[in-house]
């Protein structure tokens, strides 16, 4: 059906890869490119068959990744790279024109802002160019967008609460580990708070407000407000949404880590001159801690994420909870990487699927539940994230 | 009397050189030296009146320490550098012809291992070359070493049981800092507790010995079995002792911030390669943590640090807490260095003064408590640093 371009080698790249590489009536050749090439030559040799090739490209060198994207000719990019390198993508994209897909947004390396802002500006060069550039298509965001979107179109005339609610009750025996890039997990949960309520948004300090949730098959969590990316858009998309918010689960271990990590500068995010050398000292943190991407081989639990929607339909106030469990075990006998690389990863090729099949495919820049969730949602249960509704449940918010 | 040569512009050098400007009948010239020789201008332009010398050596290059010491011409060095650099500053003396004193044993950089044998192995050399090493003239080691003499001189005929008990009660009002070189500074405290008891070292977990102990004009302080250096040589020159332990306090913010520290990976005193560049990620965090020599301005409280002994006089058993307590405000106003770095370049400058009035001055590799307790603190009294000696009290211990 096409081809694609993966950029990015971490463990989303590994879970993107290995899904992909199982769907070749799909993804009829798959590149997969990164700085460091041997990270790519590793996972190619795991899944084998010669199912992968691989490259080697600076994804913020654009005439780099232009030349590669050229050369090899897909019909869509996937960036699975860092945040900080969406734009550049972009650009090689429109450059190349070539189609986009990623699943986190753009964010300045220098400052810890999630805005939408700078890739939505995108939006007319992608128009003119005829080509799809899909944001956001990761699970969070990504599938609580599509959750919402689905329950918009099936459930609700009206939504108006919306809780997005993300549980890892994983437990990976490390003193102190970050589930995805630390760099970019320690700016995200640091900041400030941050959700909408009738037209505006409500700010809160770091982890002000918690209160615990239950979660399917884990239990009860104290789960804390951060401000999430998906936000955004979906209060945008999502006009009758009186309140969104975003809750995620965090130990007090793992609080008390990240309380300390600031205090001793070490989350820093401007560079400090050390022997001669700029160093950021998140950067130089994340060096040293654990790679998220070698946390899987012990990791027990799972993660449980979903969206609990408040709204009416008929005229009738109604509850409804959509959500996926992931084991981490499961995912990572399944790729080799452990669950929130997987459920980052899976939607990812399941939107890359939807881009391919068409279904998915109009000129411009897009969030995803500004597309049809129902192939996506079908896709969700065939590729190893099944979800689960429940209706006129307590929500607990 | 003579001319002294400081190695070292931070907290400590601060401190000594201002102290040695204010005693020129003793210290007639005075050269302060470091790598960065900026550090050592700034230090002898608050002083004024150009009292102070500077200049720019590498502690660690054997032959420039060398050209430096024979175009100065010093009668002592004083190392109040790094303890690294402690042999390199030795064998320079050596090769120059100069008696040495410095603050903190010798130990290797990629091993937090406190053992006077790197050091003492220089007996030899400087007993045949005519020269004097005083070892440990700090406080803890140092003062609390002519604490225990003093206390054995005058006070007891054997002294059974030594309790160094070590309780800095100020407050820098920073979320974490450590008093003096943080790189230091973490070393010692994450290492294991060790005390000696009945003719052998006993082991412990890393604060796993410790009770609440009572610091006059302080109180109460958790207090935390460590191992410090001044042990070795104390239970070698005083074979009474059937126990000798030190205690240090440590609130529990602090010890959290320590655990976390080492649970990240950032107390590592083995290099990591971080973008090319070999970084020991203990001395990247000391460039990102809190200078302490910058702690000085709000440093209200203060230290207090001291002896508490028993053992036999005249048949009959006593107990003696000899102590001097030290505010960080009153360090800082006059030198313009906190209470920490005050209670260290002090009792160098003592221990400097008393080898150039011929008190402390034989050929060989000496700690303090090898010699006459008596003129120093007679010294200690009349520089800043005042002891209060009680008698047959409840020790706690």
């Amino acid at each position: 059906m096409g081809k694609v371009l993966i950029i990015g080698a971490g463990g989303v790249g590994t879970v993107v890869a290995t899904k992909m590489a199982g769907l070749p009536e799909v993804f009829t050749e798959i590149m997969l490119a990164s700085r460091t090439k041997s990270k790519c030559d590793a996972i190619a040799e795991k899944i084998g068959g010669n199912k992968i090739k691989t490259a080697k490209v600076d994804a913020d060198n654009v005439p780099e990744l232009v030349e590669l994207i050229k050369s090899f000719g897909p019909d869509l990019l996937v960036n699975v790279a860092l945040p900080y390198q969406d734009l550049h993508i972009m650009d090689a994209c429109l450059e190349a024109g070539v189609s986009y897909l990623d699943t986190a947004n753009y964010e300045p390396l220098d400052e810890a802002k999630y805005e939408y802002k700078w890739q939505w500006a995108y939006q007319d060069k992608f128009k003119k160019a005829g080509l799809t550039a899909i944001l956001g298509c990761g699970f969070d965001p990504g599938v609580t967008s599509v959750f919402t979107a689905y329950a918009a179109k099936h459930h609700f005339d009206e939504i108006h609460y919306l809780d997005i609610v993300d549980c890892n009750g994983g437990d990976h025996g490390k003193a102190f580990a970050t589930n995805f890039n630390p760099e970019i997990n320690i700016r995200e949960v640091t900041q400030k708070g941050k959700y909408w309520q009738d037209g505006q948004w409500v700010e809160s300090e770091p982890h002000e407000i918690h209160k615990p949730l239950t979660y399917p098959n884990i239990g009860s969590r104290e789960s804390y407000l951060i401000y999430h990316e998906e936000l955004e858009s979906l209060v945008k998309n999502f006009p009758t949404l009186k309140r969104a918010r975003f809750w995620m689960t965090f130990g007090q271990e793992y609080l008390t880590h990240l309380r300390v990590i600031q205090n001793i500068g070490m989350a820093g995010i401007k560079p400090i001159l050390y022997e001669g050398k700029e160093i950021v000292p998140i950067q130089f943190l994340k060096a040293v801690l654990p790679d998220p991407g070698e946390l899987g081989e012990n990791y027990t639990g799972g993660t449980s994420i979903g969206c609990r929607i408040r709204g009416i339909k008929d005229g009738v106030e109604r509850t409804y909870y959509v959500y996926n469990n992931c084991s981490h075990q499961v995912a990572y006998e399944e790729t080799g990487a452990q669950g929130v690389s997987y459920t980052t990863g899976v939607p990812a090729t399941i939107g890359a699927m939807m881009y391919l099949q068409g279904l998915w495919k109009k000129p411009g820049v897009f969030n995803v539940e500004e597309f049809n969730p129902d192939p996506f949602m079908e896709q969700l249960n065939k590729l190893g994230l099944p979800w689960v509704e429940e209706f006129n449940v307590d929500l607990e918010l």
